[in-house]
């Protein structure tokens, strides 16, 4: 063997925007993603685990005569030339799975994925360049029963994982309306995509001031144009008075205060009763999830919304068109709606919303998100809403790449780590088992190493709780550092989280004992106690050797 | 946007030497770690997952300066220059993590860790670049104790994933062992490893043909040369006659026959009875583990194993010196196995093998490994021993790169993937829940879709033995592909594999009942049952809707 040259010690360091997860980190995102996997499969679902490694060609979003194609993946030439990459997401995986082996895979094809995925991007606070996802996807069904399945399936995985029903909300809404809305108000022709993209562009900036500039303001923009303060002309998309109406009425809910006021006061007489004040408001402010609305005012409200939706694109609005693509849309909604609610998944749950967009390009029809509705405190200590932590929709589109016919898919995925979050704000999660350290046996006398170990053996076969033994086995391990400085070991075990500490030297070995410390209520009393406490409830107990499991079960079952 | 260049269809394939993996071979090798996990946690060991990608140089297997260092790994350049690469396996990325973190971690660290490695290699049948590995390791603890420990564990893993005890066998051997022999023969200098490598390799070599040329062959490599058949003359290794003899006593255990022999009989005069005559034919070959050697006779074999070694090291044989590093190896290996047997692993489930080796070169003590013992038929139908499904051992080297400071620490590797094949051998996967296909609700009426989704939704919330809610929920699904074909929804649940299919037309709504057809009694019937066993046992029944649930259940239970 040739003697390697000398060469300075490596850098310790994970990549840049990569990192590294400890412990019950990891256990728990392990548990939270098997009780997802635990649902996805009683609906049928079939876990599919894909290389990591995909032809970049097979990805598909990039150029292949391009010298190094990694704009956003990671990739690298093989061998034989062929450029390889990591996968971005777990959807281009299954196009090309699905392509690849349809031929022995049922049809509709339900799979779930769960696993790392690598972006190459820019590395941030907070954002990493590996990450998990969860998907869920059914391929090769054109059924809106397909999309509501998943909507539900989506809602029970919330609840299974800790998420209360009312702290979370399913929105649901479909592409086809918003086309529909563009088409019929001029900005979108459906046989040639490209066309309007100028105006197209022009309404969507200025659907985005409206905070800023107000309706009147957006009204210009989508008209002539828009002088502000300071004087300058911003040239305007061009609309019809009525096309600029449909648009406003579909993007700004505001915009529909009016009407909805005079739906609530003939709801309203016809139910023969007035809703309380704070109802009234929140349904006027399109706040329909608010829930001090009645559920059954939930109900209609989200009838209500699929009657103005379809209000828009049915031709109903004078001098504006009817959309046949915008009618498919509403209807889709409606059926999937009335699936769900039909199943029992209703407005608490489930809400129909148009502002539900989701960014991917390649969703064709239906679109929904899993919103958690709790409030959280921010960074600053500012409450704020939750937010996403799952989405999804139809795409239609995807495997037609690999073999040039449409095949119908919808599918959803679950922001895992944000899940995994709420659940922490939740306080859901903190006091599982997976959080507790392990009894730790520590040793006196290096020649009983033998007897400690046994020790821990008889620990480890014991359940936490023999009436209970879904509760698993006691954790515990013997102190395997240098014993000679006692301080150390205990010093282990606190960073071990360890709840109990076992001691035997060799004046307890003589006397069949063994001392037991209760780690927890040590630290308790060693914060706050005093010396009357310390008397009365001792930390720390001598018990005969046979009684050892015995007596650790008890510490474990007190400290809960 | 502008219009995108006219494309050829990108392949739907996985790279060369990746594969796919789906539904219950996913699910089966999840709940195996789960499993592993579980024993892992309650030993005391922390999870950890590192990222997949790190830096060339931390992996530390490649020089920098190469132009393109992906020889054996998947590396490319980052947007800064630095090569990165993914993990080829989990003790790389540990040696790394724990340079990084020591002063956050606990010492003695123990930690576990499974998941994909990726490897650039050839690919070639059942050789694949992406595979599990499944790791625990202790760090900073130099204690034979944390290797009898990760032994202990190790069998006690193998019996909770289902391997019977007698099924395996964990074998430890110690490296320092190994070298002890190498340097009484002559053929290493602790001092300077690299002397006399030729030498070992003629050593070596000549071990390797010992079946081909018998000990005599290998005792003339060993000292000045030998003469095969045709007249070619190999030069030997020019070692002493004692030197051969110390050589070929610790790696031919057919050299030790005689030494057996007068031991055996020692040991039966002393215990008073003859051995019967097929445990003395396995003791004599050397085949310890053999289960007709009574169990007391094993324990004291491995004893006499050490003594043998000890033997060869300690100066006894003339004309040999002792080697300290050999003693030191012979203590080590005596003091793990004294801890195993202490805690009860007797020598039914570890045993003493100097022909342990492992491979990698970082090994520096213990190393160890199970095998499984039980025989399966390979491809060609020839009953052969399964083999190694696990090993490892102590290297206390590898941090140092990063440090400077050496630190011991010893780990094991699980080969996720062996095991779970030997686990299929021996029969213990496919009766379990994860390979049951879901239960159908077929569609005969379209617009009866919530009626199904409603049925489903009762079967999925319903436990399959509501005595035993550990056994999970009835997996079921509604058919979602074009319902217009019964035939294909027939043809979908049998590559479904499902137990179970209901159906429900306008017939069966009308009289409030549904039919449940039993497709595992379906398809039993239709290979061989005679018409009268046709009409006494029904395949197809027909049931009130609100017993759906009830029937459904015992089906499955008749099922098993």
């Amino acid at each position: 063997m040739a003697k390697p040259r000398k060469q300075p010690r490596p850098k310790a360091e994970t990549p840049k925007g990569f990192r590294d997860y400890f412990g019950a980190e990891v256990s728990e995102r392990a548990a939270m993603l098997d009780t997802i996997a635990g649902v996805y499969h009683r609906y049928g679902f079939d876990a599919l685990e894909s290389s990591a490694v995909e032809t970049v060609e097979a990805l598909g979003k990039f150029l292949p005569d391009v010298d190094r194609p990694n704009d956003g993946v990671f990739a690298w030439q093989d061998e034989d030339e062929t450029w390889l990459a990591l996968r971005y997401d777990l959807t281009a995986p299954l196009a090309r799975v699905y392509a690849q082996h349809r031929n022995d895979l049922p049809t509709p094809y339900r799979r779930y994925a769960m696993g790392p995925v690598w972006r190459n991007e820019k590395p941030g606070p907070g954002r990493f360049r590996q990450f998990y996802q969860c998907d869920a996807d059914t391929v090769g069904s054109a059924s809106m029963a397909a999309d509501a399945e998943i909507c539900a399936m989506l809602a029970d995985t919330l609840e299974e994982v800790g998420i209360e029903r009312g702290d979370y909300v399913v929105r649901v809404n479909n592409r086809k309306v918003l086309n529909g809305v563009l088409e019929v108000a001029g900005l979108m022709d459906p046989a040639a995509p490209d066309r309007f993209a100028e105006e197209r562009g022009i309404v969507l900036r200025a659907i985005d001031k409206l905070d800023r500039i107000g309706p009147e303001g957006v009204y210009a923009l989508l008209g002539e144009g828009r002088k502000d303060e300071s004087g300058d002309f911003t040239k305007g998309a061009g609309l019809s008075e009525a096309q600029a109406y449909v648009v406003l009425q579909f993007f700004d809910f505001n915009a529909q205060r009016e009407r909805r006021l005079r739906k609530l006061e003939k709801l309203e007489s016809l139910s023969g009763g007035r809703l309380k004040e704070k109802s009234r408001e929140a349904i006027l402010a399109g706040d329909y999830r608010n829930t001090d609305i009645p559920m059954e005012w939930r109900q209609r409200l989200n009838d209500f919304t699929v009657s103005v939706l379809r209000g828009l694109v049915d031709g109903s609005v004078p001098d504006i068109p009817a959309s046949e693509v915008g009618l498919a849309g509403v209807d889709e909604l409606e059926e999937i709606a009335g699936l769900l609610f039909a199943q029992g998944y209703g407005p608490d749950r489930v809400v129909i919303d148009p502002s539900v967009v989701r960014g991917l390009g390649y969703y064709t029809g239906p679109v929904y998100e899993a919103e958690l509705t709790f409030e959280i405190l921010d960074e600053k200590g500012r409450p704020r809403q939750f937010g996403s932590v799952a989405g999804g929709g139809r795409y239609d589109d995807l495997v037609k790449r690999f073999t040039g016919q449409a095949v119908p898919a919808t599918g959803v995925s679950i922001g895992v780590d944000r899940l995994l979050a709420a659940l922490h704000a939740k306080g859901r999660l903190r006091d599982s088992n997976i959080w507790r350290g392990p009894v730790v046996v520590t040793v006196m006398d290096r020649d009983r190493m033998a007897d400690y170990q046994e020790m821990v053996g008889k620990l480890r076969n014991a359940y936490i709780d023999p009436d209970d033994p879904s509760k698993g086995k006691i954790r515990a391990e013997v102190y395997l550092g240098n014993p000679k400085n006692f301080g150390n070991q205990m010093k282990y075990a606190d960073r071990r989280g360890s709840p109990v500490a076992i001691i035997a030297g060799s004046d307890e070995f003589e006397k069949g004992v063994v001392q037991i410390k209760d780690l927890i209520l040590g630290a308790q009393l060693a914060q706050d106690a005093t010396l009357e406490e310390w008397k009365e409830r001792p930390s720390q107990i001598e018990v005969p050797r046979d009684q050892l499991v015995e007596k650790v079960r008890e510490i474990l079952a007190g400290q809960g």
